[in-house]
This record gives C-alpha cells, sequence and structure tokens, in this order.
C-alpha cells in the first residue's frame, strides 16, 4: 500500500507504525511543514521521503492527520488530486465542518471522515508509536456519503491498528464529544491557568502538588497547534459544555457557602458513578 | 512501638504498613467505626485488635487519620487520654481549625500536625500500602509548638515512609493547598457531573471518553465522606479559590466566543508549562 501521510504527527504516525507492523506499507511519502517533525519522521524511518500533493494521485491511501484548520484548508486541493482508486481519511477531532466542506466534492464517496479515539499529551512524530489505537474505538462519520472500496479500506486499516470501529452521525459527533473530550481539555489548560497565577512560588507548586493535580492537569499539557482550531471548530457545542459546567461549579460552590453537607456528599456519591460508567462499554 | 490507630483507612494505614516493614511496630490497635472496616483491617493484619480511647494512655504514638471533622471532633478527647510519652500526630487535608483547637490543650507540645501530601482515590483499609509515601512530601506544621520528643518521633515516622519533611504555617497550608489539591478535586467531581448530566446515553461516555477524559475525571470517584469535611473546613481559601478557576473559565469561553485564536493560544502555551513546574522541585 501506498501511503501520503499529510501531517507527521502522533496521531496519523500511530496509524503508519501500525500498518507497518502489519506489513501492509509499500511506501509512505511525508507532507509536513514543521522542517524539524519532518526530519526526524524522515530518520526515524516513520516516513521514506518527503512529498507534495503530487504523490496523492498514485497513492492508495491519504491520511489527513494535520490539526483541524489545516485538514479544512487543505481537503479540496487533496480531493482534487486523487487518483481513481485512491481513498482520503481524516482523522481529526471535530467532524462537522469538514463533512459540510467534503459533502459539495465530485469525489465525496473516496473520502471516509474518521476520528480515532485515542491520543496522549504528546505530540510530533517522536510522539507516535505502533499500539496506540488498541482496543480503543474509532469513529467513523457519515459513512453512508462513502463508497465501498474506501469504507473497506479504511475499515482493515482500524482492524489492523486494533481497533473497534463505530458509525456516528458527523453533528452528533461534535456535540458528544464537546463534553467527554474538548471540555476536559479547557477543564484542565484553565485549572493549570489558576493555579499559576495564584501560586506565584513554583516551589509551593511542585512541592504541593499531589498525583491527584498531576491527574488532573496532564491535558493541560496538550498542543495549543492542535486544539486552538478544535475549540474553535467545535465553538457552538463547547460553549454549551463549558456554561454546563460553570453552572456546576457555582452550584458546587453555593453548597460549600451554605456548609450543605448533605448535599455535597449526595453530589459526590453522584459524580463517583463516572469512573464505572467509563469502563463499562469499553 | 505501640500505636493507637484511629480511621484505618488507606492514609493512616499505608503509614501503619510502612512502619511494620521497618520493623518498628509491636502493637497496633485500631479504632474504626465502620465495622466492615475494622474486620478488614484485623484480618489483613494491618491491625492487631479493636480498641478504644483507653488504650491511648499506654501507647506511644497515636496516629490520627480520620475525615477532617471527626478529627476535630476527637482531638481533644484523644489528648486528654495521652500518657506522659505518648505522642499524637494527625494526618489530615487541611491544618489551620486543627491546629487552633489544639493550641488550647495543656499538652499540645504532645502533637505533630502532619500532612502527607500522597494518596490514590481509592479509600479504606484494603486501599492501604506500604510504600504510598516513598519520595513523597509530608508537611509538618506548626511545630514550633510541638514539643522535641513528638517532632523526632514523627520525623522518625516519615523516615521510615521515605518522605521527605517540609515545614508550613497552617493558615499558609490551607490556602496553597485550595489551590494545589482541594480545587482539582471540584473540577473533578464536577467535570464528572456535567457529562453525567449532559449525555443521559452511558454508552455514549463509555464509548467517547478517550484516556485525556479518563485522567481528569479520576478524582471524581474519591471518597464523599473524606472530602466533604475537607471542603468546609478550607471554605474560605476554597471559594476564593472557585472564583478565580471559575473566571479563568469564563475568560476562555469569551475567547471561543470571539474566536480569537492568538489568545487561546497564548494562554494554552502558558498552561503546558504547568506539568515541568510540578516536576521541578520533585
Amino acid at each position: 500500500m501506498n501511503i501520503v501521510l499529510i501531517g507527521c504527527g502522533l496521531i496519523g504516525g500511530s496509524i503508519v507504525l501500525d500498518l507497518r507492523k502489519a506489513g501492509r506499507v509499500s511506501t509512505v511519502v511525508g507532507i509536513e511543514t514543521n522542517q524539524k517533525h519532518l526530519t526526524e519522521a524522515i530518520r526515524s524511518g516513520l516516513i521514506d521521503r518527503a512529498g507534495s500533493m503530487d504523490d496523492i494521485q498514485q497513492s492508495d491511501v491519504v491520511i489527513l492527520a494535520t490539526p483541524v484548520d489545516v485538514a479544512l484548508e487543505l481537503i479540496s486541493e487533496v480531493m482534487d488530486h486523487l487518483g481513481a482508486h485512491t481513498v482520503v481519511m481524516d482523522v481529526g477531532s471535530t467532524k462537522g465542518k469538514l463533512c459540510n466542506l467534503v459533502d459539495l466534492h465530485a469525489k465525496r464517496n473516496q473520502f471516509v471522515a474518521t476520528h480515532p479515539i485515542a491520543g496522549t499529551e504528546f505530540s510530533g512524530p517522536s510522539a507516535a508509536f505502533s499500539g496506540l489505537y488498541r482496543e480503543k474505538i474509532a469513529l467513523i462519520c457519515g459513512s453512508n456519503k462513502s463508497g465501498k472500496h474506501a469504507l473497506d479500506l479504511v475499515q482493515s486499516i482500524y482492524e489492523d491498528c486494533g481497533s473497534t470501529i463505530i458509525e456516528m452521525d458527523p453533528i452528533e459527533h461534535d456535540r458528544h464529544l464537546a463534553y467527554v473530550s474538548h471540555l476536559s481539555h479547557i477543564s484542565s489548560f484553565t485549572l493549570g491557568l489558576t493555579v499559576l497565577d495564584i501560586e506565584k512560588e513554583e516551589k509551593n507548586i511542585s512541592l504541593l502538588a499531589g498525583s491527584g493535580f498531576e491527574s488532573t492537569v496532564r491535558l493541560a499539557k496538550s498542543s495549543p497547534e492542535m486544539w486552538e482550531p478544535i475549540f474553535l471548530q467545535n465553538s457552538k457545542d463547547l460553549k454549551k459544555a463549558l456554561d454546563e459546567y460553570i453552572l456546576h461549579l457555582q452550584d458546587f460552590r453555593k453548597m460549600i457557602d451554605n456548609a450543605d453537607g448533605i448535599a455535597l456528599k449526595k453530589q459526590m456519591k453522584r459524580a463517583n458513578s463516572i469512573t464505572q460508567i467509563i469502563k463499562k462499554y469499553q
């Protein structure tokens, strides 16, 4: 299989490494504007060489794995370059705007919108590893608009990654992800900012931070370049999620202010169930 | 060393297990109102037998490891029972109110206020393990009011746990911990509640939750019985911390609403530094 990887980072790179392990790769051509990442990707053997849009026509699959704003900018040009049997899949964390745009393209059936639910707080080609998607969910959105060949190929790719595929409407996708992923990134970024702004003595943060704080601010390490366009593309659902979160925080504050121990315990007991629910269908 | 352990859970239990490993324990008498926990603690060998306040006088050290409201209720009675050479240490997450109360007691110099900065989201005697405090910080508050024998004994206990001791004023302790520990528990509890209230389909939460969400809501599993009194005792500092956090969330929402990508990236880049700062002095 000849692959064009656009965006040589954690997400796309980890798919390529799984496909290499499965023995399905002939060549991987990388398109990457970050020169440091490009050099790293070649040196580590993640990609075979740097390429351009002209490599797309002869390829079997294009993996579009850039930040979601860049994906939106590039997708039409990518699709214009597709060969008759080339498939293009994206792997971004937002789906609504991209699917809307692609729906207008004559080659819509060669595109599959996907979102593998996995990642780490690290980024770049050196963060990529084989196994990232094992036993994880891969969402495929708007699949009724993708052709059989395209769907079969993308499904086989995620099978080689060890993922379970679930179909979802693109609009529903963005609404759910606002709550279950994007909001938790903002809660973590802002918790980090709050503590930085108040605790002027770095030493206090370091000495007093237990593993609990560390776990809660882990996502504050996430890439601004990746997350800024996700937040902006999913702003409508995310603003609603943020409003709900702020309301819950204000309620909690009120219970503390009223010294209402019974209400506090009741809410915390309810919150306790979230960690069991996470495991329930996984 | 004869120990009376009041509250046979994760925090006190893990100290006892370290002391047993160090070969310093003659007997451990447990005082525990939760019958299930008491039975578990005896069966696992964490404690040797159940006891009462009457066991305190003949003991070398009392480890007061109950929720912080119970500690406040019990401390005077415990101190009334101290033998001439008995030392009492607490291990709670708030220090101001307890130290204020103890300061009035005739045996103040036999008391050491401590807070080991370690824990997990689990609770009860079965959650206790030797090694919890290894390479962790143990705070000692208001040490100028503790006698030499008491301080030496408590220091040697934390040394056997592998902890580094740092001294801190009790009021400063509560102010810092509001930000670096208590706030992150509330951010996690309320994030869990927000998602529970919005995502009525449990299945969506389970399928769409990546490891990022899981990390951010890990603390939502924490014990309501332990945390409710911490939040109430530290309400003044915590309300300030919550107000700051809500302001930062509202600012972040405004940047999304204004599609101000430059400001969003700037703030996220600033937040990125928190995870390096955490490691800096550890």
